[in-house]
């Protein structure tokens, strides 16, 4: 076991019980019954009813622009909090949301807790709110409520009053035991209220939003029926529409369930002109993201959710995933995450949660590859990507500004993390899943060292066997260190304490290399002549009995802070064996030379 | 500031510039365009292609049989960790995979790292593979790996060869520089080695599975005609079919189109009765699970994936939540979760990743209410899902092996907690969000207190007053401490020492009761009678110049332990002030006095 095993220990052993063998399953399904009390479960047509509509329109449309946003952050994501957010977390998650470009914002539901209410009332009495900012308080569609959040509002320029009953089957029958008439009073007795009371405050720009909560458990045409009520009580018109928000509360059923009731509503509500048709879902199933896209499709105008998904049980749809999922098809989000990693920790210091490894865009891993062919198609296309910008670039050649021109198109990648922020670091992380695009990405990208192809496998399977035999990460530093200690600094059997090269550069006269080397632990003078450097050491090495033949040879230009070095990587035939050896020096004569010495020694130790 | 919020400490400021107000944006839309490189990203059309099919059939359809499952934790999951799985945390998944009731199941990719080699060869040799659970190795389409793989797998009984290449537009372009032609020998080139060699080890059930990797990647009809090519070359047939794997490698547009793909896939199959079609999905966008359940519905057979949805980047499709949606539908998921905790916790030691808070059914909070109105219509939910089993229980009357007989609808909790193995604890918890439902339901359950209708409200505010004031939670043990201190200890203005009744349940002589009490500081001693103990004792506070009128009477018997205790709830009307009290005893009699003096303690203090 490696000691990292101890980070999350190792838990009792499980025993999970299986069932007979289903009827009718193909041979090839070797699968049995479970023995989970599944027939307590209704299916959704049975539990609500059978949503069908042939006719749907909505797979066959695209997402090419934004939906209207509204971030409820601080209603539905507070709400769902073990620790609900103090003012100062309340004001540091407002001035994000702002900041990154909402214009509606749900900021509490002051009816319903003293701190919600002492909230909105103090971004209203220090002139917190932008001009073009409205924001959006939550409340049940009963009287001393409504009267109260009226209260809160006071002072306001601009406030969306969401008012809500829940319209579901299920709870028509155990929570409120009413029928559908008492409960479509509930909502249009609501409306009137606040009609009537909003005379009294006429220097707010009032607007309204009527949600028939638990949408999703709701019959159809009941809910279209309390919306057309409520819309014509609060007189809305296609100059001043009012919202009707259509939560999958639960989410309750696959995603193309929901479009396809989306779709429904848009085509039979009354006054389709004079409704901002808003979406709230929520992630039972894991498929609020799904939810969202897919309603949006089927006519939606407005979608509710928050920052990375916090907010009751499984969360609130995603903002960030959505707005950057429309960014990957080049449609502009309207909402600026070029510092995700700012807003992940603003929104990890408000809700006191951490945004998880695996979440898409702002979780730690997202952007790492380990696996050893990932790693491999991502180091060619940033090649092939640099090489856009100039023919022969590779990718620490070019700067990010360049890239920026760029069309992006790299395997796994969806998205250039530097475009919302992120850095290339995490891009590619080695261990034992790895290969050697991993490895030679490292290199190049934080050493400078750019290995020729048939060296990379090489020097990978040296990284292979630390990862294999000591498990987890081998880091960019350690990785560092591994090399040097490999191809570097190796002094034995061969040393040069001394040496002198005349004529490296001649075009007429033979190159000669005389040195003072340490070979076996016993100091020998050597020298030879040839037409270069590298051929007149070979021929000095001859006099050690080393037989040196140069199978391949690559060298470029290494900058270390202010110089600018050369490293040399020589492919040699050393005594038989097939070794590359590496140089790094201020020349290249003497690069050269240092890595025809690290070849000798990789081979002959 | 609360303490808490150091727990994640507060993060810098962030500033996001914001570009023009977009045009032809309605009027009650104020966003303006993002300053991120939106013009940097294609469409999936432009990238890929533009893949529409108007006469889809599988938005009509229903998800009514579990899919072949095929966990592949061991390997793509386990290539994605920071750390890999050692030995001992691999085999630790293996054994869960199959007590789960996993009959496929990839154990890893022996040709490319020693470690998998090793696993692989350790659970053939040491006998560790059930009969009817076939083990499955990745493999690329390339010689020297392909033989390696089947050394790792001499031996066993029944394996699946998966081998695969990429056949994407972009990994043709930039990481293999083939054409379609070259990339289609690839795969076909593997499949006839596979075949040749297979051919050594006739004592092993040999089946195949092909993908074309990044086949969300890929043209539609490339991709069929390479895997059609594959299919004929492994000579599936109806009775010996062949795994068509078709993985959504990066996760690049709405699932929507991915089960289209998949629908036109099914369909342009030449011997489609002789593939078993396979869905593979990541979740780059968050839409893993959408994806893999439209894309069962276009016609999919299997489906890879890994438990909470571990995976290279943000994960594989995630296997417990896909079980358990089906589950709510009263679909078999044909594996077991009933054990949902354990499961849990060895897939956290074995990736040594925490599932987050509000991962569906795995995480801390999904079955958590802390929002008042949610809390109520849980409370409700559950009473009358007990009326249902003995009409008036309530839920802390029936067991939850008699609610195992009912059909589950609970608001807010798609599946019973303890069909999963966790309980009701979690279900509701209080903190400045709640209201009455969340605390009368923790009073109820966990502390045996049914408080009337009426009363709860009050106590309810008492609660809140502590959660606004000091913010995070008001866990159960401080609730039934600040339960005590209001209705139970209090012994302010007035103590009773001793007393005695006489007569309390005769019928036809008036009660007495005779108290020592000590009132305001003084030792007194007080008497009075009535028709019956309250209206004595009653009688007798009028001594002390306390005028007390019962409004309201609720009792019931309280278990603690062995011993069973009444509960008894009194709303009084004390000198002109309405209050409840609250008292418990031995016999209904004294809990109805100690009420009576906790209302005149609340009244008076």
């Amino acid at each position: 076991m490696s000691p990292k095993d101890s980070f999350i220990s190792a838990p009792r052993e499980i025993t999970t019980p299986s069932g007979p063998r289903r009827e009718g399953q193909p041979a090839w399904n070797k699968q049995r019954a479970s023995s989970m009390p599944v027939d307590r479960y209704l299916t959704f047509a049975q539990e609500v009813e059978d949503i069908t509509l042939p006719d749907r329109t909505w797979p066959d449309k695209k997402i090419e622009v934004a939906p209207q946003w509204c971030a409820v952050d601080l209603r539905d994501g507070n709400q769902a909090l073990i620790d609900p957010m103090s003012p100062a977390r309340k004001h540091r998650m407002f001035e994000l949301l702002v900041k990154m470009g909402f214009k509606e914002i749900e900021v509490g539901f002051p009816s319903a807790s003293q701190t919600d209410f002492d909230f909105v009332r103090e971004i209203i009495e220090r002139d917190l709110i932008p001009e073009d900012v409205t924001i959006q308080v939550l409340v049940q569609a009963r009287e001393h409520l409504i009267r109260r959040t009226f209260e809160a509002c006071e002072g306001a320029k601009n406030v969306i009053v969401h008012f809500y009953n829940s319209t579901s089957k299920l709870q028509r029958r155990v929570v409120f035991r009413k029928d559908k008439s008492a409960i479509k009073q509930l909502a249009t007795d609501a409306a009137e209220l606040i009609k009537t009371i909003a005379a009294d405050y006429p220097n707010t720009n009032w607007r309204w939003e009527y949600s028939p909560e638990s949408f999703t458990g709701t019959e159809l045409d009941f809910a279209v029926d309390v919306c057309n009520a409520v819309v014509d009580i609060m007189e809305a018109t296609p100059e001043n529409p009012m919202i009707i928000n259509l939560p999958s509360t639960v989410e309750m059923i696959t995603p193309n369930v929901y479009a396809d009731s989306i779709e429904w509503m848009h085509r039979n509500f009354a006054k389709r002109d004079s409704i901002i048709m808003s979406l709230h879902p929520h992630n039972d199933r894991g498929e609020g993201v799904a939810a969202a896209e897919l309603g949006y499709l089927a006519g939606a105008d407005r979608i509710e959710g928050c920052l990375f998904g916090n907010g009751e049980r499984t969360g609130n749809v995603d903002l960030v995933t959505l707005g950057l999922n429309m960014m990957t098809q080049g449609v502009d989000p309207q909402i600026d995450f070029t510092d995700i990693a700012g807003i992940r920790s603003t929104v990890e210091y408000c809700n006191q949660l951490r945004v998880p490894e695996r979440h898409p865009y702002g979780g730690d891993l997202v952007f790492t590859a380990f696996s050893g062919s990932h790693q491999d198609a991502i180091n060619k296309g940033m090649d092939a990507l640099a090489d856009s910008v100039r023919p022969g670039a590779t990718n620490t050649d070019v700067t990010y500004e360049e890239l920026r021109e760029t069309t992006w198109e790299v395997p796994y990648l969806p998205i250039d993390p530097k475009d919302i922020g992120r850095d290339y670091e995490a891009v590619i992380r080695v261990n034992s899943q790895s290969g050697k695009g991993g490895v030679t990405y490292i290199m190049k990208t934080d050493h400078g060292i750019k290995m020729p192809r048939a060296m990379q496998p090489e020097f990978s399977s040296v990284v292979q066997a630390i990862t294999d035999a000591e498990g987890g990460e081998v880091n960019s530093k350690q990785m560092w260190d591994v090399f040097n200690q490999e191809y570097l600094e190796r002094t034995t059997p061969l040393e040069v304490t001394a040496f002198e090269i005349d004529n490296a550069d001649s075009d007429d006269k033979d190159a000669t290399v005389a040195a003072t080397v340490i070979y076996n632990g016993k100091e020998t003078q050597i020298s030879g002549t040839g037409n270069g450097p590298i051929a007149a050491y070979a021929n000095a090495l001859e006099k050690l009995e080393i037989d040196f033949e140069v199978l391949e040879y690559s060298q470029h230009a290494r900058s270390a802070g202010d110089d600018a070095e050369a490293a040399c990587y020589i492919g040699a035939d050393v005594n038989g064996m097939k070794m590359w050896g590496v140089g790094i020096a201020g020349s290249t004569t003497r690069a050269s030379l240092r890595a025809m010495t690290s070849a000798v020694n990789r081979a002959l130790s």
